[in-house]
């Protein structure tokens, strides 16, 4: 891999940077796309590819079980089984054993677990999991991490922190002899749940180990954690974790979260959020997440918005039109499912402009303006970004500050706008 | 319309034409994809265009129902509403109204159903059928014709045939007073179920009415009749057309049945087969449907077809990967259906080509070859090619005949094919 950082904003903490892999050149802060089972829900690689993303994510647990590796080694990796020719990540396998297998057991060995199609106890070794993502080819690989709930407390968070970083040696040690170094890259997982010191002691582990991963990961958030906790523990990652490395932080998707994360420093981001809620009939625009199943909507001959370059939006296909089909017919969410990933592209992609140009600070208080409007600011944002010195509320007496997450859904056809 | 016969084949009775609406050129002979409620299932507007398909067919029925004709003149249209910049056929409703109307009762008014809505008591009457068109704005529409089964026997189907011919005029006179003619094009249906003689008569009236309409339609087949029926009411039908008048078969898909029509002298034809058997996994290749839920696809690295141009093919999508998520992800069914839809367009153009070329009955002999190959050839197939000069086992004396349909389906994994 090779990261460089090519400009960095004269107030926040956001960086952009440019990181080439085996399979090409991605721009960074980015927002990775998920695509579980080697495709995005929806797309062919083919539109994937026409939207200009170039870093998608695999998930390792489903590709063990299906295809196989076997199938995948024969192909000659994930990329070629899938048909995409650009830069691929791939998460460890450990969070699916955890959150889909009904039986699960951690021990020093790894991740015990009874296999769902033969009920037989498996193991996932932190080797195990380099071997299968040798085996799917990924550009990045993340390390096996000891994955607990990030609402958990005790001694166990402090355990999994510290299993964590026996397991990351484990991971740099089986993939250095692989003879893959050169052309896949491993990045280690701080863990440490909400507790600041536990994050510093693996922050301090971790950063021991900075020559022999290329990029780091602030894993155990997003999982339902209060996101005032949620900001200060990636600001605290962030601010400590090497310049020279790429972040990335695990489970974002939420453009308010993005671009918080973003500025505290984060270069990368995945969640199923936008493809996900393309699939419910929800649009993501610049003025809040839109439910095109409203009836509102029936009526409505604009494209979803007509500044996005999307194919859905650019190809005029009306509101009136998907709100008729989303119901009906799965090129609804297709269609929709590439204007949020554009969306999400749009939002990272105006955040790179702006750093380079100086302006993000300016960039951040138009968009959460245009965002959340007179339904209010989130506090935690407000609180994250003066933080790193953007003041939302500057120059606006009358601004409303809400607690909670504040995101802002379209449901109800009483949740007017224009 | 312009209506252009460019060549005609030396043996068969099939021909090449341009033919020219108010959104485009079509050649044909050519085969319709159905796009039921305003999109072809699975696939944006941009899919279908990139296919290079130039015509579509919408459902009137459903979008009477939903969005409406107040939405749809509002939006200027179904090609607007859908974001579809080519050509455009819709059907009468007629056809809808008896398959999916619990109370349909036929009247010299027209028909009269329950609204699936309300319940209420509607009438669909051939001005009706044409002012939904109208507002729709299909480049073809046809007439509201009285639909009986292609099984019914006995005085129904003569008066079916007979209020097809009335409800013609009323369409006719309707259309001609619309205001719509210029950029509106009416075709009249053919009706008689399988008696050749009130076939005959109906083909006698309509010939009549050559100068009021634009294109005439082969109705009341594929309904579950017998093939070899089916194909000499085609080929009446087609012998007596006046040549300088587009012939359109209604409900044809399968390939061997494309192939047949427009050996006989048919020159569209529609079908919602390609796309609904792509949704059951089933990708159409010149060597017969190959069916990918079948285990043995789950290593084969293979593109559908090596020399196919669609972009599941040509982006070396994999049957593997296919078979893979085939039952798991949507976009399985949308790469195929890509790939069915380009099949068709192979077929026809391959027809188009050799008709072109003088090659066509050529070109018959080797797709019956390569499609039916040892599993024999459908009787239906051998009879009605012989009867436009086409001797499909001329010089093939071990060659195998079967009855039935023929169609060649790999259902169970014991239909081995390499």
């Amino acid at each position: 891999m090779q990261f460089e950082v090519l400009a960095t904003c004269h107030t926040t903490k956001a960086r952009v940077s440019r990181m080439t892999l085996a399979h090409g050149v991605t721009a960074l802060p980015t927002f990775m796309p998920v695509a579980t089972q080697a495709a995005i829900k929806g797309l062919t690689p083919q539109q994937v590819e026409a939207l200009g993303i170039t870093l998608i994510l695999n998930n390792t647990y489903h590709l063990n079980l299906r295809p196989g590796t076997d199938i995948l080694q024969e192909a000659g990796g994930a990329h070629k089984f899938q048909g995409w020719k650009h830069n691929l990540l791939t998460d460890s396998g450990g969070f699916q054993l955890v959150s889909l297998s009904k039986f699960t057991k951690i021990t020093e060995e790894g991740a015990l677990f009874s296999s769902p199609f033969s009920g037989e106890p498996t193991m996932l070794t932190p080797e195990e999991s380099m071997s299968i993502q040798h085996a799917i080819g990924a550009d990045i690989m993340m390390q096996l991490d000891d994955v607990v709930s990030s609402l958990m407390t005790g001694p166990r968070v402090a355990e999994a922190m510290a299993r964590s970083v026996r397991w990351l040696d484990r991971c740099i040690e089986y993939h250095e002899k692989s003879g893959r170094k050169d052309v896949q890259n491993l990045f280690a997982i701080v863990q440490g749940g909400l507790d600041p010191e536990l994050r510093d002691q693996c922050l301090d582990e971790m950063i021991k180990r900075k020559d022999r991963v290329a990029g780091y990961a602030i894993g155990g958030l997003s999982g339902g954690e209060a996101k005032d906790t949620f900001w200060r523990i990636v600001k605290q990652c962030a601010d400590k974790l090497p310049a020279d490395r790429p972040r990335y932080c695990m489970g974002v998707g939420f453009a308010e979260d993005l671009l918080v994360c973003a500025a505290l420093g984060v270069d990368m981001a995945d969640c199923v959020f936008p493809t996900r809620t393309a699939r419910f009939g929800v649009a993501l625009t610049f003025q809040g997440p839109m439910n095109l199943k409203l009836s509102k909507y029936a009526t409505d001959l604009t494209p979803i918005d007509e500044n996005c370059p999307c194919p859905t939006c650019k190809g005029a296909t009306t509101r009136a039109m998907l709100h008729h089909i989303v119901t009906l017919e799965t090129v609804a969410a297709h269609a929709v499912t590439m204007h949020n990933l554009t969306f999400q592209a749009q939002v990272m992609g105006g955040a790179r402009d702006a750093i380079m140009q100086g302006t993000f600070p300016a960039y951040l208080r138009r968009f959460f303006d245009d965002y959340f409007g007179d339904a209010g600011y989130p506090e935690w944002c407000v609180n994250a970004l003066r933080s790193v010195g953007v003041d939302l509320l500057e120059g606006k007496d009358d601004a409303k500050v809400v607690q909670g997450d504040g995101a802002r859904w379209e449901y109800s056809i009483t949740n007017k706008r224009k």
